[in-house]
């Protein structure tokens, strides 16, 4: 593992150095061996696929669901390149000449379970930002995952960049989850752990280097009481119903007293064969399960709905402060200034005002690609795409100038 | 040491929400408080200073030290309040506008040694920056850092602020940094540590939050082939000796060997009474002691520098990136595309071509004042002001856009 950590570390010193065309070409020609060594690449997913006890649909790829990880990988090829972008630049009156440029972090470790396509996105992600990559994926799709990284690498060495530039942990032993959080020797930068909570837990106890953390994506939806019932009703079905996998789905819907007798029958017309659940109020007016205290903390990814009658906009973001994630949230308004005060007053990664909370995800937001959603707030928050895996450094241009 | 917790975190959404000239008046009227306190503040450093073993001079206070300690409270007043600055707004094409905006990171922990500015320093930058924070004053200082506490507190007080935006540890016990690495049950958002590398270390180990870690400035100056001789001489003096405790005083000289012959005697004689240890080469020009390895990886802080012979530029850098804690360094040299060589290839918070290493400062930089310099390369690099202690979130307004 040390010795991955090495080469890793001296494989961005090459690419951080390199001109964003050579990586360019390096990602295409990464998505040009995807697609040669596809027959190699279904049949170790076959052999994952065979093995799963659980999330297959997940973990299995296809042709059209591989052609589509090219495309993607094609698509980071094309995204303008972050590196050495001037940020800022500022004249002091001594004269010196500051200029903030962006730079590679220079190793990430990525820590993974069982999407295959993120072996492939976070690779090209992080070449694409001048960044090298250890990746280390679940056991589950590990045969995938190994199987995609020989085609990464094939390209990698088409291109003529050095083979640590990308690398996968071979084995699916969980030691080396706990040396990458270590460091590897000072060689890892920044680790971004995706996966369940249990990955999650372990990570925030062991990591000794900074890490980017995606936790639950707990979101709420907030039906203000100025709220046009037609756009409620399509927001929050939208924002419930229309992937209910993905961390941008809303898990709770809080919804203004005042309103909620006319509003929430059309809204729960709206959500089809979703389960609700909500509070003593709420059962009055549409029959649901009763909430208990666990539905307000139950990140579901299920056609499952916590539904809480609130006493207006300030009851609405305590709710909110009290148990969400710091992800993403919505409020459903006509009023403007209550629509601004929510967005001012939470503290989410995205605050949301009349759209779906699924619009939470760095291609909608115009990144081009994501690697996840960051959910702490230092460094990065919200979609973490190429740009958020730069860090920056300060170039001061001087003409001799002595400090007083 | 939870319910200090509590309190920041209940004071940071006070503070989040207030103008930015409530919380102006907020840090004048500290500033008014320690003028006001000096007596006390003056009595219970002279007993720290009576208990002090060591670093006396970094601890004493007096009337002029106490109003610069004033006057800078008042400078952090007068900068520009960074939150809810709109860095970046953007129209997608289903018509959803995104913006992304400052806001303040929540609860600051600042773990730190003896110099008793600090405590107001970084007082008066996190109320600037919207943050909470909760102090930990080393205990050859906290006799001080307790005085001046008191008198901040009657500032906000003053101000109407709650008394949990500026909390301090009162007790020496080391005990209380743990919980505080620990994060205070989830209330504490980031630990900027100050002090020598016993904390650092600590810190690295035991922090389970995001660190803004300041580590060692092992700064390094580089004298190219086409250096002006005299702007040599003058950088390296100043960039040594101008003060030899700032961790941008630089600690190792780098200089060709083309003109060692000729600029070494010089940048010596510039120096003055600094004690040279140099590599065979050196030596043999100018007498000096023999550098062991120990001197190219040593931050002095003290009026000794090493002195390497190189083969040319890459022989620098390749120097700087085995040895060096990617704080600053320095090149002087007229040769611009040298200049810029190595202004790209260094990975140092901050590269400077022809001006003393010892402009790596916040107020250098004019950023108004500084709580540090962060050494990792993740959020936040190089001087740390009130905007750099900020975050940001994402407000994305709609018109009742669900997705596809």
């Amino acid at each position: 593992m040390n010795r991955m950590g090495r080469e890793a570390r001296e494989a961005a010193a090459v690419l951080r150095a390199l001109p964003a065309e050579t990586r360019s070409d390096a990602i295409r020609a990464m998505a040009r061996h995807v697609r040669i060594q596809a027959p190699n690449i279904l049949a170790a997913n076959a052999e994952d696929v065979a093995a799963a006890t659980s999330m297959v649909d997940r973990l299995r790829l296809d042709d059209a669901r591989l052609e589509a990880i090219a495309l993607a990988i094609e698509e980071v090829a094309a995204l303008p390149d972050p590196v050495g972008a001037e940020i800022a630049r500022w004249q002091r009156p001594n004269g010196l000449d500051i200029a903030r440029v962006r730079t590679p972090i220079g190793v990430i470790g990525m820590i993974y379970e069982s999407r295959p396509n993120v072996t492939a996105d976070a690779a090209a992600i992080c070449l694409r930002s001048g960044n090298a990559i250890i990746l280390r994926s679940g056991s589950e799709a590990l045969r995938s995952a190994r199987a995609i990284h020989q085609a990464l690498a094939a390209g990698l060495a088409q291109a003529g960049l050095p083979a640590g530039a990308v690398q996968i942990v071979p084995t699916a032993d969980r030691a080396a989850v706990g040396m990458m959080l270590e460091g590897l020797a000072g060689s890892i930068d920044l680790i971004i752990p995706r996966g369940g909570k249990a990955l999650v837990e372990r990570v925030s106890r062991e990591a000794r280097v900074p890490t980017l953390g995606h936790l639950e994506g707990l979101c709420h939806t907030y039906v203000h009481l100025s709220a046009d019932p037609d756009k409620a009703a399509s927001i929050v079905a939208n924002a419930k119903m229309r992937r209910v996998s993905v961390c941008g789905s809303t898990e709770t819907l809080l919804i203004d007293r005042s309103v909620a007798a006319t509003l929430l029958p059309q809204i729960a017309a709206a959500l089809g064969d979703c389960e609700l659940r909500g509070d003593a109020e709420a059962r009055s007016i549409v029959p649901m399960a009763l909430a208990g205290d666990a539905d307000w903390t139950t990140e579901y990814l299920a056609p499952i709905l916590a539904v809480r009658i609130v006493d207006g906009i300030d009851d609405a973001i305590a709710h909110i402060a009290r148990y969400g994630t710091g992800h993403t949230e919505a409020i459903v308004a006509e009023d403007p200034a209550a629509a601004e005060y929510f967005l001012d007053s939470v503290d989410s990664a995205i605050v949301i005002w009349n759209a779906s909370t699924q619009f939470a995800d760095g291609g909608e937001f115009g990144f081009g690609a994501e690697i996840g959603i960051a959910t702490g707030k230092l460094h990065a928050r919200g979609p973490v795409g190429p740009e958020q895996l730069t860090t920056f450094k300060y170039l001061v241009r001087g003409t001799g100038q002595v400090r007083p």
